[in-house]
Parts: C-alpha cells; structure tokens; sequence
C-alpha cells in the first residue's frame, strides 16, 4: 500500500506531515510513482510485459471468489440505493463474464507486441541509420463508468503496451474495483504501473499534473467527457458523442436494409455506435414504409421531417429540427429523405459527431465516394454500425473510442497507446557537412525491412 | 478575393452588414471555407493533389519576380525598424533560395501518396472485411516566424496531404507572404485551401473554432507556444522547449566527441536541436578538458557543476542549478559530470524537454540501454541532435517539431498530417448475430496486402 493511501488515521496524517513538501500531494505521488514505473516499463522487454498481463490474468482467478464477493457487497449496496436493472446488468461479475474478461487478457499476451516495431527505415548517409520506432505513451489516466471488466481489460491494455495506467471506475463497483486491482498489483513486477484514483476530487487532481500524465482517456456521459476536456492541458482521447447516420442508396438491397436498420437502433439502444438518424435516398422512397414499420413493431418512435412523413405519415412522428444530429441513447430515430449521395454526405457530415456512419447500396461506385467523402472515424458499407467495437475489429479489447483526429481515431487499442521514437544510429555524424556551400548530399534510401533491433543484435 | 476581406471601406461594410450574422465573422468564414475545401479534398484523388502542388511551384516561379520585389520592400522596411542582422538574413528571400524552396516543393509531388494507405487489414467474419486507411486530418492552422519560405513549403505540404491551411506568417514578412499566398491561391484547383490569417486578432480568433479547425500548430517562442496551448481546445502539436543532451558515455570514441558537441552546439545555437547540456560519463572524465578547450576556442561560455569543474575548472564558469534544462538558445552549454549510464537516463529524462538527446558511445549495451531508456522524440547514438529536422529525416519538409506523444512526434511531414477512418464492407452484417447464447464467431483473420482500394477497383 502506497504511504498515500495509507495517510488516512491521525497516526498516519502525523508521519506524513514530516515528509518533505511534495509528498503531501499524495495524488501527484501517485503520478510520480505512475511515471517512474512508466519509464521502467519503457525499457522492459516483450516477455517482461507479457508475463505481467499473464500474472494478471493468473492472479484474478485465485482472487475470484473475493472478487465476487466484493461484487455482490457492491450489488447489495446499489439495489438498495435503487439503481436501475440495466445498470445493475452491467455492474454484476458472474464467474462467466470474469471467466470471459481473463480470455481476452490472455488473448492480449497472444498478440503481436505493439512496441518495439520499426514504422519507418532511412539510411540518411553512409554509416547514419534513421529508424522510427513505436514506444509507450507513458502515463494514462482512465475514467470509466461502473463496468468492472473495465477494470481488468484496461490495465491488462496498457501494461501489455508498456503504459502505468491511472484508473478511477464507478463508484457503484468501488468494492470490486479495489479487489480487483490489490489482485492485480500484487501479481504484476511493476505494481505502479496499476493505481486506482480515490473519488472525484482525486480526478480532479490529475487532470492539473500535465507534466506527469501523457493522455487522459474519459469513458461516460458527454457531460462528463466535454467537462474533463474543457479541465485539462493533458490530451483527452475519447468521444463526447456518438452519432451515426445509417444511409439508405438508392442501390440498396431491400433484404439487407431492415435488418440492418433494426440492429443499428435496437441492438443496444445506449450505446454510443448505435444509429440515431436515418437517411432514405429520395430513389429508394418506397422503402420507408416497411421500414418504419418493422421500427415500429419493434418498438422504436421514429421522428421524421416533412419529406419523410410523406411516405409513411400516420406511423412516424413529425421530426423537430434539433432531432437531426440528437444522441437519443434510446429507442427513438430521426428520419430524413435526402435527394442524392451528395445531400446524404453534406447531411452525415454537418450532422454526425464523426464516430461511424454507413451506407446501404449495392452501388460500389456511390459506396466508394460516400466512404471517400464522409469525415468520420468509421465509414461501412452494407454492415451495421454496431460493429465499431475494439473487440469486434479484433483489437483484442478497446480503452475506448475516439472520435478526435489527433493520435488515434476509432476504437482505441494496443497500437492507439503507443507513440513514437526517432532512432539515429551514426558514426560520429555532424550536420554541419550536410549544409553550406561544400555539403555532402544526403542519401534518404529507404531501407525496407530494416529494424531497429539490428542494430542491437543482443538486445532483449 | 473572399467577401470578408473586402470588408474594409465603409461601403463594403455596409454590404457585409446585411448579410446574415454568420458571415459577419470573417475569421469563421474562413474556416468554414477551409472546412469544406478539405472536405474536398479528402475525397479528392492523389493525382489532382499532386497536381495541385506541382501548379504551385510553377505558379511561385511565374510570380517570382513580384515575390521578390515584395520580400525588397519587408527587407526595406524591416532595415528602418532595426531588425537584428540574423533576422533579416532569415526574412530574406534570394532568388537561389526561392529555387531551392521549389525543388522541394516538387518532390513533395514526387513522394509517395500519405493518404490511402491501408494500415491494417482483417476478415472480421465472412464477407466482412475491416479497413484502416490514412485519410487527412482537415483544416490546421500554422502560426510561424518570419521565414517566408515556411509559407511555401507549409501549404504545400498540407495541400499534397489532402488538408486545408489556415497561414499565419511573421509581421515582417507580410508583403512577401501576401505575394507567395496569393500566387498559391490562384494556382490551385481549391483556393479555399490556402488561406491567410490578417494579424495576432485573426489567429486568437481560429484559436475558439474547435469545430471548424482540426489542429494548430504554433512555431516561435516558447512563451508563445505555451500561450496558444493554454488557449485553445484544438489539438496543438509542437514544441515549448528544446532542450538537447549530449551524453559522453565511458566507451564513447574520443576521436567523435569533440566534433560533435561542437556541431552540436555551434551550428546553429538558437535552434531547437541544439545542444544545451553535455553529459561526461565520470569514467570519460579524462575528456572534459579537451572538449571544454574546444569549446571555449568556438567562443562557447561553459557552465559546469562543482563535480566538473574539478575537471576544468579554470576554464568553466561555475554552473545555478537552473542552468541544467535550459534553453540557452545561444553559446552557453551546461556540463556536468555523472556516475554512469542510469544516472545520465535519469538526469535527461528529468531536465531534458524530450526533444531530442544523444549518447556518444562505442558499447551497443550502452547504446541500446539509452536508446530504450530516455523518453525522447528522438535519441540518438553517436550522431549530433541537429539532424533532428524533417529535412534531414528525409521526410521532405516539416511543419513543426513535435514534442508532444500524442499523435506525431519528431519532425512532423506529411504522415504527421493525417490520421485514419476504418473502412468495414459488408453483406448486410448485422452486429446482434456476434453476441448472446448463439453468438457467431469472429474469425479475425489478418489479410496481409489487401487494400481498401482493392474494394473498389474503379476508383481513382
């Protein structure tokens, strides 16, 4: 246990009144020990990491019959406090879902090390060897909701990437997210590189520790998301909102627009890859009735514009503007008509929140320039939106989705908590005989293949 | 001309006062257009982006004499207001380096496409393939110094990367950056790309458009990056502060030191990539003399710790305990001597700025151990840290030098300056057949050398 945690009783308060200034900000302690763990975990080598996310994984199972029970005292306490079913669903472990979650931590061991690999090989000269190679970001402060897997799946992400992870979960699953992370801390050779943050205000904290922490990863309400990126000069790395569009060509396939329609609504309404809004090209009008009408037996309210209503109008509501564009998180779907695959792109892209939007057409010409056209982070065609999931895009599992440009975008994994360094490997090369009027040329050949581990035949 | 730069006489105002109030914000109306000129251009095809850039230099080379006459009259001008002599040699444009700028610029059109390409490619299941391409990151402002060159290779550089630029050159250079822009802007098939930013106002203004602008990047002081930092929630990539470390290691090869340290600090001491601090290993004492002579005989001022002026003392000054990380920008240097490898790890990694840092060392494990340990955007062996420059990487120009670990890191070209959009292509998947009691499988198989563009042959 850290002298921070421990500075709860007087006794303790006392002993740490003593220390020097800067352990009192037992917070900044934490990011001190996060990134001087995260500077050790930098020059580990892959099997180091590997047998950390494999320690992991070992540990939580002997730990299991604590964890569900800390799991069941945390379920206890919300149905008391009246928590909704949904979120009581996602706040139960059952052995099952941590048999599940341990899979995937194995799983992530499996996979390719995210570090360590040459992007990029240039031989500038004779004897100057430039590479640019993947390395950790460093520090990564976590914020989720009261999922508890998340608490397995994110540490065993960044570990395995060579990252010290900041985590703070709900405070529905606090019991069995400490449980969960003494088990982990306990079993990894670089315990700092796992913390738990201690309430709001500890987050709070962070959020200033610019110098110590490299990104901050906010999963939970847009609220939430836009308030911790309006709080902090750390880069944040998620998404304030997910809108996505499902576009209806007028090549579509009849049989494939209504089931795809209804698992993009109705799959998991809350998620933030579920559709919101749907676009009939005005040359596929005929097919708004059937599928307002499977929308509607499945429960959805459908809110269409005036064009729309004009093709199912006693089945749909009439759409108010501010519809377009509305992360309903529900069983509720705005509805357009749209004149062509321009309006459709012009729509998606004035409208969306730039998370994944798809097009339904057999057209490949038109699906070629509404994936060339629309800015977001993920373009399909003919498949659902639900699909945009670490997970499913076989990233192993997700610290969550980002819909900024900068750095990674989509479904964030391994590689997205990776960064860059240059490598320059010379013979005592100055530049100063590159430049003036007798300067040596430079070579830049690129060297296909060439990694920087040749360099270092006995490195680990 | 744009309407809002029109708006200056009293008549045009009036005009402007009657239109709608978005188009009253000049500054907005710019990076609407750029929005939508990228947007463009997003989807336009590599061979109208290179002809985009090649139209450029012809276009540079057309205007050239008018540039010229332009950079005379900011030359003229800058001479009655006193401009220190390096500046003016910086703000001077000859007709030889405007040839050399152009050569530049056409092999930014002869580089390899950045955008398109597929990072990764998976079988998510039957039919259902899965995309990462490189796509542009949009609209991105750049603030930079009196180099009028910058305002060439910068729009270039974002233009061949399918991104719209929003400029914003040094007040001294206002006559020969309005020529070039303008030169540019009618050249290329989208003006709207190339757009000029009038005094400090329009910029602070761009810097409250985070939904219009994707990424600013601020070059000059550090004052002035740190304040575009603290005043924007758009992405910011570059650098505060370059604070470079030469670490003489015990194996270093004494033949190699003395060259480099001073082409690390005299070859052009206020840029960012040179040396502010020098590193002997204690067990390479024996050098401290003779590369502090050296030093002394280029006119450099040495400030050394106590420990090393045991070594030379009558020829250092003795070092303040800030001299160690700063960014003298000038001939000073810090030494200091330490105790082997892991202390000078630990001392760059807590002093340096995590621009770019060098160990001099014959021994690999040495090499190899300072390469994985210092958490730099470059490190390098046995090569001066002013090769840290998009030039002399090969990446052709540079934007910026990045810092930060987020996104790009280094000297950042054209792969700086985009981001990627998963591709999913589908037969009418649905996401609800992969999950519950009956799940499907993914299969999640890699697809090595398949390429997005192989689903859409037609495509250009």
């Amino acid at each position: 246990m850290s002298r921070a945690r421990s500075a709860r009783g007087e006794e303790a308060r006392l002993e740490v009144a003593a220390l020097p200034m800067k352990s009192m900000d037992p917070v900044r302690e934490k990011a001190e020990r996060a990134r001087a763990a995260a500077l050790r975990l930098q020059a580990a080598s892959n099997s180091e990491r590997v047998r950390g996310v494999l320690a992991m994984a070992d540990a939580l199972e002997r730990a299991a019959s604590r964890i569900l029970a800390a799991n069941e005292e945390d379920l206890a306490e919300a149905r008391a406090t009246g928590l909704a079913a949904p979120l009581l669903s996602r706040l139960k472990l059952t052995p099952e879902k941590l048999r599940l979650t341990l899979d995937g931590v194995r799983s992530l061991a499996r996979m390719e090390d995210p570090l360590g690999r040459t992007l990029r090989s240039t031989l500038l000269d004779d004897g100057l060897r430039l590479y640019q190679v993947t390395v950790p970001l460093g520090v990564v402060a976590c914020v989720f909701e009261s999922r508890p897997d998340a608490s397995i799946q994110i540490p065993a992400l960044t570990y395995r990437s060579g990252n010290a992870a900041l985590l703070k979960g709900g405070r529905e699953a606090d019991r069995t997210n400490r449980a969960i992370v003494e088990a982990l801390r306990a079993a990894v050779p670089e315990p700092d590189a796992v913390q738990l943050l201690e309430g709001r205000a500890e987050v709070e904290a962070v959020l200033a520790l610019d110098a110590l922490v490299d990104l901050v990863i906010p999963r939970g309400s847009s609220e939430f998301v836009r308030h911790v990126m309006s709080r902090t000069r750390i880069p944040v790395l998620g998404h304030a909102a997910g809108v996505c569009h499902v576009y209806v060509h007028a090549s579509a396939d009849p049989a494939k627009v209504v089931p795809l329609v209804l698992d993009a609504k109705t799959d998991n309404p809350s998620a933030c890859n579920a559709a919101e809004t749907l676009l009939v090209d005005r040359a596929a009008a005929h097919l708004v009735r059937p599928i307002v009408e499977a929308l509607a037996k499945a429960g959805v309210e459908v809110r269409a514009s005036e064009r729309a209503r004009g093709h199912a109008a006693e089945l749909a509501k009439p759409a108010a503007p501010e519809d377009f564009g509305a992360e309903f998180g529900d069983l509720t779907l705005a509805l357009d008509v749209v004149d062509g695959l321009e309006e459709a792109v012009a729509f998606v892209n004035r409208h969306g929140s730039r998370h994944t939007d798809v097009i339904v057409a057999e057209d490949r010409e038109a699906a070629r320039r509404f994936v060339a056209a629309v800015d977001s982070a993920g373009v399909f065609v003919n498949a659902s939106p639900r699909f945009a999931d670490g997970y499913r895009y076989g990233l192993g599992a997700e610290v969550g989705v980002s819909t900024s440009k900068l750095h990674a975008r989509g479904p964030v994994g391994m590689d997205g908590l990776t960064t860059t360094k240059w490598v320059l490997v010379g013979e005592g090369h100055v530049a100063g005989r590159y430049q003036g009027a007798a300067a040596k040329p430079f070579k830049h050949e690129p060297r296909p293949g060439a990694a920087w581990s040749d360099e270092f035949p006995d490195g680990r």
